[in-house]
């Protein structure tokens, strides 16, 4: 029975999917970033790879149709699905407590990379490594001068809109609504917001 | 005393740097791509990363003055000069194994990944984790269309060009000549050339 379950503001979840099951990741609020993670569920040391996956798609940004793969060249998820404007990204890290010390927080700050440690652990499943994300619903634009410059932008995620994935392989997905609410990249409000998601098959 | 040192063709070889020492990296015979990575001399788990150098530096391709930093977001290593055309590239991973299978390679084939282990190995060093690395003198162009998509294209450095660059902090840095002979990035003809280094200071 599927259920749609909430990854809370600014808190990371993590979850268990078979392969052929699909994923739907929802911005339930809208502008919300969503650090998401995928590992195969029988070696946590082969992940989902932003590096890899660039190699095989020979874009920086998936698409509908795109298959993301691990640091094994394997397939781990395709998109299915994309009710928002299709803007992710792949080229930044999961926020930590060391970018909120450069940005002045004087004490701890919620951040995406230790959400992943935390919701791993709830499951019980122990992280050897800290892969970067696929940033689900973030915008970083590329510009083709300045040494392909780039910039921190807004989320153009609109009320209710979602992405699909199917697994391709039995994996372990985590998510992080990520509390980045200093530089304005889930809106200019810098409001973080909960969202859903949405295991099914 | 500084010395020229060899990194053999299709090999790799690792090094101990202090901080404030230079790195002369030189593309002894033209056209060769250089994988490079940097570790923290006390903690093999924090390592330069081509993602946070990303949001350190607000681009893709890192040049003279820039500074590239780890996963804890700390200076490691600054490009004081390039003689190149100062294409680099930080969106690739290692090539290995898995990537010459899906080539068709039915034997085994010299690997970048494998190159960094027994790298590290021969200087007594237990690799924790594979980071993706700064690609020296490799040439992806980003298209600003087509979802930023990219290609794989000629290594543009000349016979005898390098990039120099200064340890931040004390490292572990290691080096593999591409030992890719059938995608052409490292020249039409897939030559693969030795290179040299040099740590001086």
């Amino acid at each position: 029975m599927s259920e749609l379950k909430l990854i809370p503001a600014r808190h990371g979840v993590a979850d268990r999917m078979k392969k052929g099951q699909t994923l739907k990741v929802i911005n339930t609020f809208g502008q919300q970033v969503i650090d998401f993670w995928a590992f195969a569920a029988n070696d946590m040391n082969e992940y989902m790879s932003m590096h890899h996956t660039h190699a095989a798609l020979l874009k920086i940004i998936p698409t509908v149709g795109d298959t993301l793969v691990t640091t094994k060249r394997r397939d781990i998820m395709t998109i299915i699905e994309d009710t928002t404007p299709g803007i992710h990204d792949t080229l930044m890290p999961s926020c930590d407590r060391y970018r909120y010390e450069q940005l002045g927080c004087t004490e701890y700050h919620m951040n995406c990379k230790d959400n992943l440690e935390v919701a791993l652990d709830k499951i019980d499943v122990e992280r050897l490594v800290h892969p970067a994300p696929l940033n689900l619903f973030m915008n970083i634009p590329v510009s083709p001068t300045d040494n392909n410059s780039i910039k921190w932008d807004g989320c153009p995620a609109g009320v209710g809109e979602y992405i699909t994935l199917r697994a391709e392989m039995d994996c372990i997905v985590a998510f992080s609504s990520c509390p980045q609410d200093i530089v304005p990249i889930n809106g200019p409000n810098c409001e973080i917001q909960d969202t859903h998601y949405l295991i099914e098959g």
